[in-house]
């Protein structure tokens, strides 16, 4: 496979294992531009990309957008607090007006799941789901995997725990789409008030115990608990979850001696992961992601300009 | 006519039809560019272009930003929540601030009607009006006369009806001036609340019925109701007001066989016009509005920046 | 000297003298970009510069991004109010994962003092602080010292007075750490509640009425009184404030017959300086402070970048 046929990215569970393959290697071979003393190619001169954030963001939007300007691509940010959002405009009608201006490519990123799946169907032009309520978060998955294959050299046979709140979070989802995809073996934990109800039938074992998830892995993938995004008390206090579910010096010894630790962030400092851990360069990975992620970024928006035709 | 004397685009009041000719004609020839593959020319290259927004605003922004970059301007947006003015400073300041840094252009938005006027007597860069009140929005009015053009081939003659809020609109104020320039008869619709007291010495014809401005219309523009703009309640409830004023399969009817419906956007659904007539593209040109307005701000950018000089 | 060896410009206090004249007089020879009709030159082409602005800015973010532009940097904004700030990762976590972005340099803006030192100190990449708390704002005092230099051909031996709130002020600060270092002689007057209790320790002449400080000044420079920043009520009132230490045309003649009146914006007219002396463009030089400090920017860019390597 040497271009992709796909006209959006919406979520890992779309993509087939040849398309994975294709996004990550092309990632690989971009993450060099990011190191250049000029770190800028005329790939995508001339193409319009749009950043619509309904949800804050730093990175995802910030990562987007360097992609983008790597890549030479005029891009422009709407975020959802400044724009006629208020004007109460659905999000429809502000598609299909933005379609009109004729961009290449809409980043969305937006509280319903399901939005950017209903866009791709509407609008003529491609759509990258930055993020669609609790459901997925593919490029973030697509970094994860990048990571790992960088770090370990593979993904298959690997055994990657997946630690926090499984049911609200979609970059969990994503990456046990992905990872399951490309044959590893995924193992969750978390609260139950945080495990959905069939979380087997995604693939996966769960345990409402940290170490039971984390023994023998190669990879520890700490989860963001949302405190922003919870209307309801799934856990008694941020200290409890911290002393149950917080990666330290002690439960992370259970890991396999070479294990890895990842983060999507922004971490919640103390209570998903002690700082020691999350900032020792020997294991944490946490920053390779965020590089990784530029490069997987200027990779979507490559391909989905039509690649190296 | 071959290029724009004038130092600002404040209002269709201050344009004349040579120059209405002159911009609608640059649009029309800029209208290729957003379909090209590589949607970029370098005219502005080396301009600075700044859009200082002081009402929230997704399409006009968007649309004069990426007019700015496909003429290869640099933008640079200034959004009044997330600017000094909470420190207080008086837009003539600000201005005069902005006019030290030496941008080309200062499109300017903002609540207060004439505040684009003031700064164009104050400093010398073009400002372009996107907005002033309930006063003007001149390059709303151009888009929708290109638009006319292009599915009617003319302007002078056609019979084109304005439904809503025509007292606090401005796109109803600019359209006004601008089509009886050009030489089309323009007859306006909405509740007496709602229509300013001289209206006739606009040059229109006016009427509270809906029905009676619409019967033979060539085009029948629909003006957004300004929820957020009104303090005062204008009429009893959004029902009564789409009961009486909104454009649907019936009233329509009225309108010549090939009439076409406009709207400046955003749409309040099933309020001002029902959604089957909003998205049928055998006679709505919303989304060609919003394509022409690319254009359109391209030309005015073109055109004040000394165009084929 | 004809580079910077500094990785970070983070206060006046930090630069050695002939740093400053190395800055200042790169600022110089950037100043005509600015007025020429194609107003960008390739020099930072394929650099990425983020502004991560934590405190609202008008004119200092669209300073950078202008100068940013004008060296053809890819220009990336981030503002507090905007972004994953609100869910609360650290400051010292932003930075780090911009870092692994491979930005070439941060300009920061933030309310605590010593942020950006923080910043530099943690990062690889080069931070520029573009006002932390009331501390320092290096790149306001370069543009107050440029416009100096211009206005008066030199520096050393000039009698400067700075008047206002002295206490809360990072600009007087800054300018007080530069002014002396380049040989100037630095008085200051405002309210007793707004004067640093060893102030003379800065080596400047302190007073509590205006008319003493400005009495023979070859440059009067009245500081913002930040109304948004006091919690504590410092004078009585704004009434009061104004009648003490507003400069009008009657204390302003006690300063030298060739006097120049600087600002660093936004004003509160009638405040801090009543309006006719603001806009007399005889000795006020409040524009050309701005115009320059496009300049400076340009210049901080151009040497943290590397210079004429």
């Amino acid at each position: 496979m040497t271009k992709l046929t796909k006209k959006d990215i919406l979520g890992m569970a779309d993509l087939t294992v040849d398309e994975i393959h294709l996004i990550l290697e092309t990632a690989e071979s971009f993450l060099e531009i990011s190191t250049r003393d000029i770190k800028k190619v005329p790939t995508l001169r001339g193409k319009s990309i749009i950043n619509l954030f309904y949800e804050a963001s730093t990175r995802t939007r910030t990562s987007f957008e360097i992609a983008g300007k790597r890549l030479s691509a005029d891009t422009i940010n709407i975020s959802a607090s400044t724009s006629s959002v208020v004007k109460g405009e659905t999000l429809i009608d502000t598609a299909r007006n933005l379609e009109a201006m004729n961009p290449d490519i809409i980043v969305l990123r937006h509280s319903a799941a399901g939005a950017p799946h209903l866009l791709a169907g509407l609008v003529r032009q491609s759509i990258i789901n930055a993020g669609d309520g609790a459901h997925e978060h593919p490029s973030q998955a697509l970094l994860d995997m990048m990571t790992i294959r960088e770090k370990k050299g593979r993904i298959a046979g690997l055994k990657i725990a997946l630690v926090g709140d499984i049911q609200h979070s979609r970059v969990a989802r994503s990456n046990i789409y992905g990872l399951n995809k490309m044959g590893a073996r995924v193992v969750v934990a978390g609260p139950a008030t945080m495990m959905p109800r069939d979380i087997e039938k995604m693939g996966v074992e769960a345990f409402t115990r940290i170490e039971d998830a984390i023994v023998d892995a190669d990879v520890v993938m700490m989860l963001r608990i949302q405190l922003e995004r919870q209307k309801q008390n799934l856990f008694p206090s941020l200290r409890e979850y911290a002393q149950r579910y917080c990666l330290n010096r002690t439960n992370f010894k259970l890991a396999k001696s070479d294990a890895i630790v990842m983060h999507p962030g922004p971490i919640n400092r103390g209570v998903e992961i002690s700082p020691d851990i999350a900032d020792d360069s020997g294991f944490s990975v946490i920053l390779d992601q965020v590089a990784n992620g530029v490069a997987v970024r200027m990779a979507l928006l490559y391909l989905l300009s039509g690649g190296n035709e």
